[in-house]
């Protein structure tokens, strides 16, 4: 406090006198520091969406926080869209791979422009439009994220496509272009084909020739995806048998979301040569809200990973099948295996292929941070087709006069603007 | 019997004199059938290498069998060059999967000209020249086998590459570009670099860029591969630790023909993204020729597969870690799995790389079939650099005065022409 020491002189000595001289100054040095407090601006806040602890979506709640201070690296963007997909949710239930420790800014992704740059950070400038994988703290009105996972997006981007293309089309590329190494005449098993890594990948799908897709879905989906999918099977039915019905044998690629009993089901039904690849538990968000918490942290081994229902698989029995099974988390590649350049070279290609039209992000809804609770029940109820995505800057919807907890109990599908552009919802 | 029937003249009595008749007629239809015997060819014989039971090099010999039958599909191959790998040691010693029934002709693969067409047989004429995948019976003079696992062979292929290209180039261009998906400066962990498919793989990473093979192999194989081989590592090292030296996170891709605890370690040694392929289970033979057969027996499971050592994988790992585990095994793709199309498919590419000089075959030694014994005790010794192959026309080598028991017990590498032409042996 260089104030304080100032306004006590150099060398006065401990005497009476000297101690009524200090007991002076020190008065005198509170009161200038109460005024430079004064002076001096608050601490600026920002809006964020905060996790108070795990549980139901009241445990969301909107508030305002410090500004976040940037660190060495780091780009600080103003978010102006922020995407929202599963690992959110199971977030919020506390059923995520490392769980961290609540209350937290939620949020993985979001488009916006960079307001500052850190010490020694590169490759951006004030005013870039931008997309980033953000490790949390992605849902508020500013985010700071290390440049080694913001992408530039280019002008004729819109902040609301920009924000769904990180999450949904990298994991879809990854897993159909290097895991799965989809080549023309192959047929795929993609579970969820409404949501949005579904219809990333459904997208993806229809730039290679010849490709068969059976697509589960609940029914009310189905007709807004069929163009792109060649068989659609109700999430309830035997897809497997009702597979080996169109084709004997199986098929060349599982993506599987789903996980649990669905993990064995998908290895079983691959053909000769054929690939599963886990991409998702979503399995487990299946309860009510209230009770599925417990039940999913029951399910928990001490590392965090759900094991149940799953079956080993000996790798000389893959040997004798020809079958391949593999595993994909964007999130971890990124926050804890810090594999940033082979990401950045994936953003590079998903944004070409947007560039020339070759995917086309399909929104479904987008919410003011106040009403993340309901856009987040929609994803739930797996009703969403498409992106949910939050928007910092819109006023929440205005609420009917009824109790909040009410209005959570029907999972409330208003104050989302839906999309109906014909550009986008066309898809 | 035509003949007798015709010799006993029609309507003759069984009467005393009609028995004397009859009895003359028998006689007489002896001594027509005996003459036709004379007369007609005699089942026309070929040499084949026959496995008559499972375990040593004794269990082989060199036999006259009759000429195989053509069934309908079929084409008729009259060999010129026949492959060995590592499967025909396998069956040897009854450790192969699907077990067969002993005697039976040896081998897998061979090069040869269409001797004749079985009926609707199509795509082929007399003459031509092809190279073969056979469900055993490919070390023989003649071999029968489905068109569908025939392919031409070029006019300026010779039989001995023509017969390398089947069981190497094959599994290694499914392992590298269908399944690990090699990339732009990825790396490898290659276990026998300096064997059949080990210098197929080499050849076919050299065409793609900046590409990282750590290769292990017996000491005195390195310096024939150490051009192909960024890091050449003792078979006998921990070759974990020596990885992990050069790069800390481990490969992208490793390719494991041993099985076993490798697996395992495969595993383990994986980056973020890698994949670990099990394509072979050569560390079940490695003890002595008399007393691994019991050993390996006792490993068998009732369902032919060998489990040990090797441990289970729980996908929900897998997608925590971003792994991904596979098998390859060309055999049980193609006669039990029957996937033809695809293989053929996978040949064409081979035979395009081959046309543009991007593979060229390396060729330890060509052995008589009555020297098999020594081409096949080399391979159990890892002592070939690249492909054991049997030349059906090919005289055996003269052996010194001593006893064949002596000799096998020697693993004798005397009898083998050594191929020394520099555009072969020089890769």
């Amino acid at each position: 406090m260089p104030e304080k020491d100032a306004a006590a002189p150099e060398g006065a000595q401990a005497t009476p006198e000297g101690d009524a001289a200090a007991k002076a100054a020190t008065e005198a040095g509170k009161a200038a520091e109460e005024a430079a407090a004064a002076a001096a601006p608050p601490p600026k806040q920002m809006k964020c969406v905060v996790l108070t602890g795990f549980g139901g979506i009241k445990m969301i709640k909107v508030q305002q926080k410090p500004e976040p201070k940037l660190a060495e690296g780091e780009v600080l963007i103003r978010a102006k869209a922020c995407g929202m997909s599963f690992p959110d949710l199971m977030l919020r239930q506390g059923v995520i791979d490392n769980v961290p420790k609540p209350p937290l800014v939620m949020g993985f992704e979001c488009a916006g422009l960079v307001e500052a740059l850190g010490e020694n950070t590169t490759g951006f400038n004030v005013g870039d439009r931008v997309i980033a994988l953000s490790d949390y703290k992605a849902w508020a009105e500013l985010v700071a994220v290390p440049a080694t996972s913001v992408y530039k997006l280019p002008e004729n981007v819109s902040w609301e496509d920009g924000a769904c293309l990180l999450m949904n089309y990298v994991t879809a590329y990854i897993l159909l272009f290097d895991l799965a190494n989809l080549r023309k005449g192959q047929s795929i098993l993609l579970h969820s084909a409404g949501g949005g890594v579904g219809q990333a990948i459904l997208q993806l799908c229809s730039t290679v020739e010849d490709v068969t897709v059976f697509g589960t879905a609940s029914a009310h989906k189905h007709e807004s995806i069929k163009d792109r999918v060649t068989h659609l099977l109700d999430h309830n039915v035997d897809y497997v048998q009702e597979i080996r019905k169109v084709s004997s044998d199986g098929v060349d690629i599982v993506l599987d979301c789903l996980c649990g009993e669905d993990t064995n089901r998908g290895i079983s039904v691959l053909k000769p040569m054929g690939k599963y690849l886990l991409y998702g538990s979503s399995n487990i968000v299946t309860g009510e809200t209230k009770s599925f918490f417990s039940f999913a942290k029951s399910l928990h081994m001490p590392d965090n990973i759900v094991w149940w229902q799953v079956d080993k698989v000996n790798p000389i029995k893959l040997f004798d099948d020809n079958k391949s099974v593999g595993g994909f988390q964007l999130r971890r590649l990124m926050f804890r295996q810090g594999q940033h350049a082979y990401v950045r070279a994936v953003v590079d290609k998903i944004m070409d292929m947007y560039r020339h039209g070759k995917i086309r992000p399909v929104i479904d809804s987008i919410w003011a941070f106040e009403d993340v609770g309901e856009g987040m029940q929609k994803l739930h109820d797996r009703k969403n087709i498409g992106k949910i995505l939050l928007d910092p800057s819109k006023e929440p919807a205005p609420k009917p006069e009824k109790s909040a907890e009410k209005e959570q109990a029907e999972g409330g599908e208003n104050g989302g603007t839906e999309k109906s552009e014909p550009a986008v919802n066309g898809e």
